[in-house]
């Protein structure tokens, strides 16, 4: 662990540009507090430079641009369910921020070497219980009332869950300005993507729950959420109110739904104030983060199955190039328990 | 070289169900060549299994559902320049077939460990002078008077060049049914794509002269050749004779081009009678192979960058899919020298 702690602060130190005498006077610490007590504590700084940098270092996400704009809410106090359940609530709420979405991510207490303090199962805090991905959830509570799937957390070996209050899930109807028997389908999703499903590693800590968020790409909902075949799986139903000719593939009645859909989720979002960010534009943001981390002599790692869009991939520059896909710590992982979902895409 | 032959035959024997017999006497065969020449040479049977395996093996090829159907042209025996270049302009003629494509291959003499009989060093035999990719050829011919780039090609240590007859190479004019002013571009694209940058390796015998040829999936054409900003890089004129809204990004009109784009391809090419296939056709012809291949006891290689079409990915199987990367012979390789290109997409 003390290696691993070195290697963090002494980057995170030299970025910063620290004293030398001021980095070893924290290495000793570290060690100190190591040899008593079997792991140490980050500092408020260090965790909040750590968790800015693990979003830098996460290959799979085109969102990197912002990475230093992260809010970090130091949580690692809360040890009782009920603040628990309310630092998950004011975190969906706060970053939500009625749709202007505030890039936030909550951190609980990190694991240490006899529990896991606490643990979401879910894999997003919002998630409609109708969806496919919602399985393992609905395995767990055999009865669901609500739209939204309850939140389901371990604390001290114990299985917990809340409901989300309906009123603080912002959701946005999906209309499409040129296709009004679109906007009659009633479809509709929830305004921030928050992953809960993914614990963060920070100089040799684990925090085992870290819900993050940014918001939406525009095709992560409309090409992804709603068309996948093991998702909502719903192209024929669209592409029907888009009165498309579906009577043979040459029609390109796939590829124009997908394109409108993608053109409706977008045009929603912005229209009713919700942030979201299309797909090329997302590219070109993440074709700036290349260059500026160029500029700070950093190598950027990445992802390309995941980092490039699934609507018109080669129009963007990522197509274009190989990434390494090696993993720098800090990042965030899949976790191997508590978590059903890993990544869809591997190669 | 004794070793890969082995590999080879005894694949080969056993997948054709050969007697044991048959198969000891022809490695026998085999091992005394090697010992008295330093080589060996494949049998007619031998070639064409071979050849059509590796086909079979080719991970970024999605359109392996046909491979048990090329067609094998052996030209093993060829050792001058006047032969050489009939048999490449009769296999330009015969796969062309006036549209009517026929994947096919023509295999010139192997490589020995004193010479390499013939190589041609551009990528395709087909290429139009005024395309980036033509720049390596480009500056090896000061002056290229054709439409289509010459073929070069090196036998026996020295350069030669010779051009395509025009009234060989099957062109198709792009036309849009429903945007008149796309056709006015006059546009138009060749009709067969012919890689002749690649070896083909088969038991441990190298021909480093095998060029080949499927038809066109329409993207390769409309997403990739005419709009990648590298290449032809016609996007916004494109758009401008569709009379999309170039205003903005969130018109959507990059994504509504590429799919506009496709369709014109496809139709052009379908319209005048020459072979084509669609992205998501195609994707259901690569997910019968795989049934297929389970059925007949082996594992399907694939390379995920290149199994996916560069438009709305997401929309086919493949896209959802992990594929081993690995590389078994016999397989078709980039040339280490002699071919410029190399795949675009690494990961």
């Amino acid at each position: 662990m003390y290696d691993k702690a070195e290697i963090f602060i002494r980057q995170m130190h030299d970025e910063l540009e620290f004293e030398q005498a001021v980095t070893e006077q924290r290495l000793l610490a570290i060690k100190e507090e190591i040899k008593k007590t079997g792991s140490y504590h980050h500092t408020a700084e260090e965790l909040e430079y750590g968790t800015r940098v693990a979003w830098r270092n996460s290959n799979r996400c085109i969102g990197r641009l912002f990475w230093d704009k992260l809010k970090v809410i130091d949580k690692r106090d809360i040890s009782d369910c009920v603040s628990f359940e309310e630092a998950v609530t004011s975190h969906i709420v706060e970053a939500t921020n009625s749709g202007k979405i505030r890039p936030t991510i909550t951190i609980f207490p990190q694991a240490t070497a006899h529990e896991v303090p606490f643990i979401i199962l879910n894999d997003q805090l919002i998630r409609y219980a109708s969806d496919p991905l919602a399985e393992p959830i609905r395995q767990l509570v055999p009865k669901i009332e609500n739209r939204f799937l309850p939140i389901v957390y371990r604390h001290k070996g114990e299985m917990h869950r809340f409901s989300l209050p309906d009123n603080i899930v912002l959701e946005v109807p999906l209309i499409h300005p040129d296709y009004p028997d679109f906007s009659k389908l009633n479809l509709s999703w929830y305004a921030v993507p928050f992953i809960s499903g993914m614990e963060l590693r920070i100089g040799g800590i684990t925090y085992p729950c870290a819900p993050f968020n940014g918001w939406y790409m525009e095709s992560e909902i409309a090409s992804r959420n709603l068309l996948d075949c093991y998702r909502y799986n719903l192209i024929e139903e669209i592409a029907d109110s888009f009165h498309f000719d579906r009577s043979k593939t040459a029609t390109y009645w796939r590829d124009k739904t997908l394109v409108e859909l993608n053109y409706a989720v977008y045009h929603s979002y912005k229209s009713q104030g919700v942030a979201i960010v299309d797909h090329y534009t997302a590219s070109k943001q993440f074709e700036k983060f290349e260059q500026q981390e160029l500029q700070s002599g950093r190598k950027v790692t990445g992802d390309w199955t995941w980092l490039i869009p699934p609507i018109s991939p080669s129009l963007v520059h990522n197509f274009h190039k190989g990434y390494d896909n090696t993993y720098h710590d800090p990042n965030f992982y899949y976790r191997k328990k508590g978590c059903p979902f890993s990544g869809q895409r591997t190669n």
